[in-house]
């Protein structure tokens, strides 16, 4: 008897569910229920077709081999139905069928045996006035991107605000800058990405300065203003309002649960539709998976919203086994990895971040360090990248990285290491691939793994850029601030916040130099604060007690410096 | 107390193992010992000097500020003496001192507390007539690349052989090529890159070929031939003579090992110098490390010889520490992870290949996955990848990549995967860091993963592009091959071994032109071979007992093809 599979949702995790019911069942009866004209969409790649990255749009509802992924091509090459334009109004658990109307307003009603919801998320609205001004949009849907890529080619718009500087606002801010587009970024929280703790953000915000893209945090955005019917300029909670004839709403995604709420199906504490671990809703016979539903954090073990396209697939896949085979896979849960590219600039980080750590209850350690991706000679690029880790097993729970370096494959090992719950011993003899194309001999990753080692040894004591930079400007103490760099580093550039020049090779003979109280605060850095951290050393063994590093040297410095 | 500590040796692990001792102790007394010139040696940088990626030679031998690594640096940065042009000629143990001869000829004896031996590895020369021809090389020391580079710069020699297609072999060989030398490979084994399996290996072989390197693999060196001292052809165990005005002998590395051995330490069933975990010899007060000792096999607990840079620095570190604090930090040993740049491609491993997995006993399952590393619109790049994985426990042993795609990040994350011992299950939703510019939604090694699972649930049957030519070679079996592609594909390129081409779309209704008898062996495949699994699961349906999928479709077959 062959089994009727209903998906309903045509994006990413419902077509991937279709595809492996049928991989599983040649009898199966598959049906996709998609409310809109498109299945398949890769809307992660919206951004690039705004930014001309590509020119056919169809490259984003197209098979590697270019075939588009229509009714037909799923019919053909799946024997799966695909009905499209076409809206399930209501699921009815009792009588296992689904009520479907299309936009041509006929009715129909379909029944099931096993049922996947996967309607996917709606836009976050935070205000309501001026969202109807032409003008205003997101970039979640094909025609959002046709309509921001016609903007891009025509030209005419020069200046565009981007409400919210999270994953979709970055990306979205590169495409219409790189379009030549005035963009300003408005973000309510006093940083942009919020998947990075501050101190790397910061160095995002900076990149996004320097390529032209205004940025303010910490801002809330009260309402849009228009003329006719148009949007000219956004409205900032302090009053300013900033000119524009374009407006970017991004400041995240809800989960698309109306449906199963309407059929009773229980949501969760985080607000998506509430699965177990096979992907069951409350219905054993309804699954969901993707951007509607909440799922398991593996580290905090607490329910998490974490709407992305890879996992969406990955629990499309497992859901398929499930409802065929199972249910006894289980789908073990996020860490949360993200990554977006900014101009030059990659940043992504994986696990926690030191505030979620931190508010999910963890004594954590942290360091920042700064270095290339691989050597000098190799022409290596700067990475700045933040661990944390948990004192009482010393086990890596976050890490972050930014930069123009490879960060993605830095965010992966740290991905790989969470999920084999390695700890600091673990990293500091990992057997990378090196060779000087790809890495420094001692890869970046290992090399912080150093770094939390000596810091949760007592070996180095550390400090952020951001602290230094609170106590300079609070006045509050006056540490001695000692930059270890050789003169010529010391010339071309330097913080200017007050720092004494002893470069490392002449401390040993100068330590007369440093203040007389072998109590006074010190504070260390070279230009990564690899030296730094061994003038420290020198330092403690000449009986100062009170010496800190400066996490990252010069390098992780995210203020002005002098030059 | 001022701890003596003396190291023997300046390239990797000795600087580190000094520097470290430093940053652990700065009372210590440490002095390097270095029979060379020059000290800390980038020596993995020496094919990218010769091949011009950069022209300042101290770039190998600086620190990334621009300062030379010299005995001047060592003494003011780090309080180390260092002692170069002088040799270590005796160690006497019973008196805890090391007989020191230099260049000059000047001696002295050092006493030590703790001593490292690093004194790295020797090439590999395993014939003897005519390596003291002018033109014959090794690329094994800093005056090796200025010779090469020289060569180079010079552009008088137009014809050179390496001898050997290791890792070395080739990447001397692309430095050379592109300066326009002609480049003869060879290799003895029948495969280049023997941390590779053959159907990898045989990809970049092809890639080679297509740079206009020639290679000879299966094939022996007997001998150089020079006439009035310079070289004028390398002849091989056939008798060939191959004309070349250089010969490279890139054929490995052996530890040396002679001093210690010498000293009564004890030698390994590896052939380097035995070790126990925390790095001491058998003498508790000589530490080694680097290229010239064996160590742990973390998969398969077996002394290996694995003489790699990055491993040369992690064991300094770890054996600075036990000398200082302990004997208490553990080396966790090697999974022999390599990469390596060869033109456009990269290809690197980790862990066993498949034929160091089935020599070491264990029953593996392997599977072979083709696809590029990031979205079609993001101008993503092959990457072919093989995977092993013990049966017994799922876990994953070992991981091959190559192709023109981000290699390195892909091997990275199966180091980091087997350190954690991940099996299959915990791969399948693996949450890595997606966005299109960086990778696939499902990542090419969850997707490897994805492919191992059917193999290993017996839902895929695979055969390898080797199996299948073979077959084709020998004419033993007459197996039906199905390419499942749009004639668009098949008209651009085939395989052109006698295949049938019925689309996917087609096949269910096409069914009935494939061979009556059921159990007739049928071979599947695609571009991929994603669409040749799902054909033959719809033939499996249908009844057919004996349906394989070609692994890694046409774009793993490394052989000519039809265009």
């Amino acid at each position: 008897m062959s089994e009727k599979v209903i998906i309903i949702g045509g994006s990413a995790a419902g077509p991937k569910t279709a595809a492996k019911v049928r991989r599983l069942s040649e009898d199966a009866d598959i049906t996709i229920i998609e409310k809109g004209k498109f299945l398949s969409m890769a809307s992660c790649g919206y951004p690039y077709f705004v930014g001309g990255v590509f020119d056919n749009r169809n490259m984003l509802l197209c098979t590697p081999t270019g075939v588009l992924r229509d009714p037909t091509f799923y019919m053909n090459a799946k024997a799966i139905k695909a009905e499209t334009e076409t809206e399930v109004v209501a699921i009815n658990r009792a009588e296992k069928t689904v009520s479907c109307k299309r936009t041509n307003g006929e009715e129909f009603v379909l029944s099931y045996d096993k049922l996947m919801i996967s309607t996917g998320s709606i836009p976050r609205m935070p205000f309501k006035e001026g969202l109807e001004l032409d003008g205003v949009t997101t970039l979640q849907s094909i025609s959002d991107a046709e309509y921001l890529r016609k903007i891009r080619d025509e030209k005419k718009i020069r200046k565009a605000v981007i409400i919210g500087g999270g994953l979709i606002g970055i990306e979205t801010a590169e495409a219409l800058r790189l379009a030549g587009i005035e963009i300003t970024i408005v973000e309510m929280a006093d940083q942009v990405l919020p998947y990075l703790d501050w101190e790397l953000a910061a160095h995002v915000e900076k990149h996004l300065k320097t390529k032209g893209v205004n940025v303010f945090t910490g801002m809330k955005v009260e309402k849009l203003i228009g003329e006719n019917g148009v949007i000219t300029a956004v409205k900032l909670g302090n009053g300013t309002e900033i000119p524009c004839e374009l407006a970017v709403v991004a400041i995240g995604v809800l989960p698309n649960r109306e449906l199963a709420e309407k059929a009773g199906l229980e949501i969760g504490a985080a607000g998506g539709i509430k699965v177990n671990s096979f992907l069951q809703t409350s219905d054993p016979d309804i699954y969901a998976a993707g951007d509607c539903i909440e799922i398991n954090h593996i580290i905090t073990q607490k329910q998490t919203y974490s709407p992305m396209g890879d996992l969406a697939n990955l629990q499309g896949r497992i859901a398929a086994e499930n409802m065929i085979n199972g249910p006894e896979v289980k789908f073990s849960g996020t860490i949360q990895t993200a990554i977006c590219r900014i101009f030059e600039y990659s940043a992504g980080a994986t696990g926690c971040n030191e505030k979620a750590a931190r508010a999910a209850g963890y004594d954590v350690e942290t360091v920042i360090i700064t270095g290339p991706d691989k050597p000098g000679f190799m022409n290596g690029l700067l990475l700045i990248s933040k661990m944390v880790v948990d004192r009482k097993t010393g086990r890596l729970i976050g890490f972050q990285c930014t930069g123009p370096g490879d960060v993605s494959k830095q965010v992966a090992q740290a991905a790989l290491a969470i999920k084999g719950g390695l700890t600091i011993n673990d990293l500091r003899d990992l057997d990378l691939p090196y060779a000087p194309p790809f890495s420094l001999a001692v890869d970046n990753f290992i090399a912080c793994a150093h770094a939390m080692e000596n810091k949760l040894l007592g070996r180095m004591k550390g400090i952020s850029a951001r602290e230094v930079r609170k106590m300079k400007c609070d006045n509050t103490s006056k540490p001695f601030i000692l930059d270890v760099r050789g003169p010529d580093e010391f010339e071309a550039m330097r913080l200017g916040i007050g720092e004494v020049l002893i470069p490392l090779g002449a401390l040993r003979k100068r330590i007369n130099e440093l203040p007389a109280d072998k109590n006074h605060e010190i504070i260390t850095f070279c230009k990564i604060s690899l030296r730094g951290y061994e003038a420290a050393l020198i330092l403690v063994s000449a009986g100062y007690t009170n010496v800190k590093v400066l996490e990252g040297g010069i390098m992780a410095w995210p203020f002005d410096r002098e030059k």
